[in-house]
């Protein structure tokens, strides 16, 4: 068996049973390889910040990995944003990475560079097939670095040498991945805290901002009267009716405070301390008060749920509550179509078990409230600030969870980055509704320009932060990629082309007219 | 005056006077100062991988930097590929990154990541700013570093607090580039191997593809019987009409041995010495006949032409030639389109002093022949193979040259890379027409599948390499930004399309649809 066939095989053996993919000469064992390897679904994307997006997608909605396949250290290149994207979210991946076969290496072929500096970077694993005879047992490392705990991004580089070559046979069974660990000291020191009746606050974010970290959660806090806050940009962040709301920490810094004024302690569970997003001049980055105690529960790949299991029984766990409000939706808006009235849209259509997918950034600055009675569903963002994530990620998320729909909310600035998911939502027919904010510019930055001391901007300046002159028309870029989509310019039309896109199945676009800037 | 300030002002000093972005909000001083600094253009990318090939396409047709502004790790990483061609084109380019407040650093909020470790592969050069008084000093440093000899990528890295910080007045003017040196030792074994009446030819590439390179080189192989072959992605190889015409190593190595085969002496004239593109099984990766003995004249950053002009002076320098031959088109082709009659009518129709973004793959193969004999004009080649550099360089050397039309012929696949490239080009007005060769299909990759010994491909590996199902429709994508396509299914529509576009200034774009495959 060759090396490609026994890394594919190995990796199925570990139930990683997806590649996303934009494959070159040097992964070309790899694709013969998928007619002789069952239970291998290969994805192509047509970038690479595509397939490392999806990658990250699947892995955030299943808990396991996805594998990758990208061409030498540019196609790595152009899956970095995303890779980035996903280390912030900890998404376990098998990152894999074709390379020049070894003896060609020492020519400096044109194709050549430093794979494992550029993959350094974005990934908790790197690991290279020095021997075909460690195809298996390296792919096998490659999977348990990308499950931990922590679980994160592995990338393992394969010579196209070691794809060719006889290699043996594919490593054993799939591994159990280790269990998370737990800090008696730790939840001690929380159960103090929350018991001094000083104000107190519980992070969370990571693995606790799922249903069952919520629930515990949300009881510890109520019970001993502190506040729930999570993360600013959860990876996977359950919510909707029945399920015990929490207030995300918000993105400026100046809102943030307000939120954390006051507080004498800070519990993270499975959060890392708060700190501004962007440095501003004559603003603090760190965002915890001063004589704020910062205490940490669990952190990345421990028993999360489990230690606050733990502080619930330390704290006597009779409090009730976990149970979060029932459904409400907003009534359907009428006239003119801005930020605010597309969020009560959204919110009255959100389908139960939706995945949303959130690259709204300015536009999506409305969303929580109105969705937040919605049947249960998740909530996916942009962890790491790289944009060009949200529609890959609806993209992966779609393949991870074929039974759900998919509703990817995207700027219109950060939808250019990796536009060419259509495609790949086209070919495979993913059931996924993406919506354009299409306000014609990089509105976030406009917010921007004048934070960091720069005010009245001339012409120039305004100029680098307008998606206008052309305009974009993303119903024509949808329809050169094969999805269908409609513009909406009011709140009746955004209803209807919502409402059709999300019961028919497949993959669709409605675009937004939303009014230049914040609006 | 700020930082931001200051660099501008150094840049502008030292004849920098373009600047492709895509900035975020480490960048907005760099933004608010367009409107203070007289003299910087600055040219909008709505992804940066259109931003850093811009520059390259820029730096090689004007063999003087322009400044890239990038936003962090992610932000160079979506830059990555097209820095990567630069690299290997020897591009200069001031590279400038933006990164967090240094004392912003600590935090490693979401969008930190080591910027030095992803730049590194691709830069001759890294620095940081490290105190607001060094931003002179060190922008100068990175431009003397862009200069060279040898040019190439100079990154410098630049903390936000550095642009909003008082950083004292612009570094002094622009400094004069080193001069190349030159090697009489070698000069002097080129000629004894020349002189051996022993099979021999010149190797030529970088900075010897130029005219006057062209004219010497040309002379040289003439009067010694050798042969004249050149790089086979040139960076910037002129040709056309009254231009010495030199023979381009083929891609496939089995060609290009064919080229090489029986040859005893082999002369490198800032040309590296001719390997494969990639390893195939049981094929050499070293291209040089066995017993055949290499001798460099001149390398990256060396007095390439003035080597050349030596070795002509110590041959006797009395063969007249290098004149080139006159002009001669082929005739309007009718009826099917294929590749092969696309290349007559591009060749019946390239206009004097056309610049030709080459990025057609195997779409392009059958263009040499057709396009020798038009009047004379460049042609910009894939450097260092990572594909969607076609259409930003194209792009970049529209800015660089606006008196000339470029033509920018691109694949189908490679086009889906960097498309966002066609919305800057109707921004900025920029003179370039686009043909897209639409074959449905990675093409180069259906040939490379049975090059590495995957003969008879099953349907699963097939299908990873069809642009299909659904079909990618440039006509569409071109009108969603901006830019107007007409689609060309015989010769006679693309010879007026081609013939309309060529005639109009601004942008436009021709999808060809070659038929499925090699075409």
């Amino acid at each position: 068996m060759n090396g490609a066939r026994v890394l594919m095989e190995t990796l199925v053996r570990c139930g990683v049973d997806t590649c996303f993919t934009n494959p070159g000469t040097s992964e070309m064992q790899f694709v013969a390889a998928l007619d002789d390897v069952r239970g291998m679904r290969a994805v192509l994307g047509l970038f690479e910040g595509v397939v490392t997006g999806a990658a990250d997608g699947y892995g955030r909605m299943k808990d396991h990995p996805a594998a990758t396949l990208l061409h030498l250290g540019p196609g790595l290149g152009n899956g970095i944003a995303n890779l980035h994207n996903a280390r912030r979210a900890r998404t376990p991946i098998v990152n894999v990475i074709g390379d020049h076969a070894t003896y060609h290496q020492q020519y400096d072929a044109p194709l050549q560079s430093d794979i494992r500096s550029l993959a350094s970077p974005v990934s908790t694993w790197v690991g290279t097939v020095d021997a075909a005879g460690e195809v298996g047992s390296r792919t096998l490392d490659a999977y348990e670095a990308a499950m931990g705990p922590p679980s994160g991004v592995a990338t393992l580089v394969v010579p196209a040498d070691m794809t060719w070559t006889e290699a043996g046979s594919p490593a054993g069974a799939r591994p159990a991945a280790a269990p998370g660990k737990m800090n008696a000291d730790a939840v001690a020191l929380a159960a103090k805290a929350l018991r001094s009746g000083e104000p107190a606050a519980l992070f969370i974010g990571g693995r606790a901002t799922r249903r069952d970290g919520l629930v515990v959660a949300s009881r510890v806090a109520e019970g001993a009267g502190a506040k729930l806050l999570c993360e600013t940009f959860p990876s996977r962040l359950e919510r909707g009716a029945g399920i015990p709301a929490v207030e995300r920490l918000a993105y400026l810094a100046e809102l943030a405070a307000l939120q954390l004024d006051g507080l004498r302690h800070l519990v993270l569970v499975d959060a890392k301390s708060p700190v501004s997003f962007f440095a501003y001049p004559g603003k603090a980055s760190n965002l915890v008060p001063e004589g704020c105690e910062v205490i940490v529960l669990a952190g990345a790949g421990d028993d999360v749920v489990g230690a606050l299991d733990a502080l619930d029984g330390e704290l006597g766990g009779g409090t009730p509550g976990g149970g979060g409000s029932g459904m409400s939706r907003p009534e359907l808006p009428s006239g003119p179509l801005t930020a605010q009235t597309a969020a009560l849209v959204i919110g009255a259509l959100l389908p139960e078990g939706a995945i949303v997918s959130d690259e709204a950034n300015t536009g999506g600055i409305f969303l929580a409230g109105p969705t937040a009675g919605a049947p249960p569903h998740d909530w996916l963002c942009l962890t790491g600030g790289a944009i060009g994530q949200g529609m890959p990620v609806a993209t992966g998320a779609s393949v991870a969870c074929p039974g759900r729909k998919v509703l990817s909310l995207e700027a219109d600035g950060s939808a250019m980055y990796t536009l060419q998911s259509l495609w790949t939502q086209a070919r495979e027919g993913l059931d996924v509704t993406t919506v354009i904010y299409n306000n014609g510019s990089y509105a976030v930055l406009e917010m921007e320009l004048g934070r960091v001391g720069a005010e009245a901007p001339g012409p120039r300046a305004r100029s680098m932060l307008e998606l206008s002159k052309p305009d974009l028309d993303f119903v024509a870029l949808a329809k050169g990629m094969g999805v269908p989509a409609r513009r909406a310019s009011t709140c009746e039309d955004f209803s209807e082309h919502l409402g059709r896109a999300l019961a028919e199945p497949g993959p669709s676009l409605v675009e937004v007219m939303v009014g230049r800037g914040l609006g």
